[in-house]
C-alpha cells in the first residue's frame, strides 16, 4: 500500500563501544559521537529536520571501517566517515541524491556474514 | 549503479531512554532491551543472521508509541511492540514478506514533525 514514508532519508550511525583490546577497534573510538553530533547539526542548519533524521544506531558490523554510516531507504553505506565529511554527506547525497563515492564502502569490503559482533 | 543490499531487511529498535518525569515515556521503560534480545534470538533461530540483522537504535521519535521499531528497506513503521510479537514480526514480515498490520503506525500516528526529542 502506498504511503508517504515517515522520513524522506533516515541515516543511522554505529556508537558501538568494544573492549580497548579488540583488534577491530570501534567506532565509539573513532569518534562516532563526534559525527552523530555533526548530522544532527547539520540537519537543523539545513531546515531538514521532520523531513530526515539521524540516529545512533548499535553496531552495523564494520567495525573495522567505522565510523560506519547507512542511509535508508537506499541502503548506501559509508565508512570511515568523521564529523568533517558529513557536511558533504548532507549536501551531495541526502539533498542532492548523489552518494558520496569517496566514502562508500564496497560490496567486498564488508565483514563476512557470519559474525559474533554485538547489537 | 545495482547492488546486492548488505541486508535484505535492516531492523531498528528505539531503546531511548528519557527522565521518568517526561509524560511521554520512553521506550527503554517498555521493555525495548527485551524486544531488541528476541530479534536477535528469533534471527539466529531462523538462520537469518547475515541476511538480516536487528539493531538498537536512538529515539525514533514516537516516544508515547513505544517500543518503536522501523524496518528497512520498505520503511515499514510499528509501535506497541513487545517480545512477545516478535516471532510474529519476523515470520510474517521479514521472512514472508508482509507487514504486521495491527501493530503499524498509521501515517496520523506519528508525532509531529518539529519535535525537540533526543538522539
Amino acid at each position: 500500500m502506498a504511503r508517504m514514508p515517515r522520513f524522506e532519508r533516515h541515516i543511522f550511525i554505529c556508537t558501538n563501544q568494544r573492549p580497548g583490546a579488540d583488534p577491530r577497534g570501534c567506532c565509539a573510538a573513532r569518534g562516532s559521537e563526534k559525527v552523530v553530533e555533526a548530522f544532527k547539526l547539520e540537519m537543523v542548519r539545513r531546515g531538514l529536520k521532520g523531513r530526515m533524521r539521524a540516529n545512533k544506531a548499535g553496531c552495523l558490523d564494520n567495525c573495522a571501517r567505522g565510523v560506519s554510516v547507512v542511509v535508508y531507504p537506499e541502503g548506501v553505506w559509508y565508512g570511515g566517515v568523521t564529523a568533517e565529511d558529513v557536511a558533504e554527506i548532507v549536501e551531495k547525497h541526502l539533498v542532492g541524491g548523489e552518494p558520496v563515492e569517496r566514502l562508500r564502502l564496497r560490496d567486498g569490503e564488508f565483514r563476512a556474514a557470519a559474525s559474533g559482533s554485538k547489537a
